[in-house]
């Protein structure tokens, strides 16, 4: 039974998440459909990252197991043709040897949230970015993530549905950048903690705001307790950017 | 009567285009009956680039005047509030001094075409890009866009409903490169005929796909006959990026 390797673009919006979902669309729903209507097969897609609803992806690494052999890019073309209007394109596809799993296999996610700081409303990222009225203090918000890095219990940072079985993670990187008034929060760890990334942004934008000292990040992330969480940003900034693999 | 200028970005998706049309939504007519419902003025809007239906703009500038003198912030914010929820915003607005005309004082326009070459459908990009399945050689677009810089009778690349005085034009730039799998092509002018961003850009790209050589594109100009047209790229890729007046 081959197991064919998937990467995922998709914008987030119509989706109640990656996740199938009993009660609306989902992209987990939406690829297997597509897979059962091309092979008449019931498949379980797995996943690198389970974003959010609204959350979109660049490049999400999953996997489908099929009993019929096809080549892999006939299997990418017949996907997207399935897929079709829906705003999920399969970017690639390959046959992955026995025991990789796209989901355990995997040993680094990383993301990149999006804010657009300025006055006016977004025309054009409007749903694809978080719009704050206010400037940022982009330099102040890169000193303070950086207390964010390395190995802490990011209890604070952590959903009231995370399903991780220790609210201990590694962070390996949440860097902040300005282009021009676009602020671009980059998060890498072998994996987050459910509403982390967002958690984390929320946060770091209460510095940026002025809202919160440099040193009151610090605190929140010592006190792990959900209840020290300032603001969580919305889904809509997020992109899930890519997953790592041994020996790739 | 204090003349407004306004620094606008908008998703043209929705739109038949900027200028105002009897039968249906244009960026003129949004801005106008924003303007009315706030002032209840009647008012027309001036613009540097008359973009057609679909075509986006990061920068168009355009002016209204105003029997209502205003402080510019606080009209900025009122037509936001009434435009939404069209995907128009207004970046800025700042009162002109006297014979100052969008249109008229403009003397340099900018535009970015953006492809994205690549086997999978566009789930971000959907209706942001022209979506080539090909792979693009663009080296070659961009040597061969080089002929088409400078002034020439540009009548190959001119739209049959043109209405410009002369074909002739001088174009000073056309730069074509890639980032990743995304082609962007930069244009800039003192002024563009109507569709020859897009007819410049839809002949590149056949030089890319190795289906013109990059002497068929000067043949083409040279022709001054639209009928050597090789191919018009579709509205949604097009962006106006920019306008330059003297003393800014």
């Amino acid at each position: 039974m081959p197991r064919y390797a998937l990467t995922l673009e998709y914008d987030g919006t119509p989706f109640l998440g990656l996740q199938r979902q009993p009660h609306g669309p989902s992209v987990q729903g939406a690829v297997e459909a597509a897979a059962h209507a091309i092979t008449g097969e019931a498949t379980t897609m797995a996943a690198a990252g389970r974003t959010d609803a609204g959350v979109h992806a660049l490049a999400m690494r999953a996997h489908i197991d099929l009993a019929r052999n096809m080549p892999p890019f006939r299997l990418m073309e017949a996907l997207n043709a399935h897929l079709r209007p829906l705003p999920i394109a399969v970017l690639a596809c390959e046959v992955m040897p026995e025991g990789w799993h796209a989901r355990f296999s995997c040993t680094g996610r990383s993301y990149v949230y999006r804010i657009i700081a300025r006055r006016a409303p977004l025309a054009l990222a409007a749903g694809r970015a978080w719009h704050i009225k206010q400037p940022l203090d982009v330099a102040a918000m890169h000193r303070a993530a950086q207390t964010l890095v390395g190995t802490h219990d990011f209890t604070t940072f952590r959903s009231a549905h995370c399903q991780s079985a220790s609210p201990v993670k590694t962070l390996d990187m949440l860097n902040v950048r300005a282009e021009g008034d676009t602020v671009l929060i980059e998060a890498a760890a072998r994996s987050f903690l459910h509403h982390q990334v967002r958690s984390m942004v929320g946060c770091c934008a209460l510095v940026g705001l002025g809202r919160w000292s440099e040193a009151r990040l610090a605190e929140a992330l010592a006190a792990r307790n959900r209840a020290a969480l300032g603001m969580n940003a919305p889904a809509c900034g997020l992109y899930f950017v890519g997953a790592r693999y041994a020996g790739e």
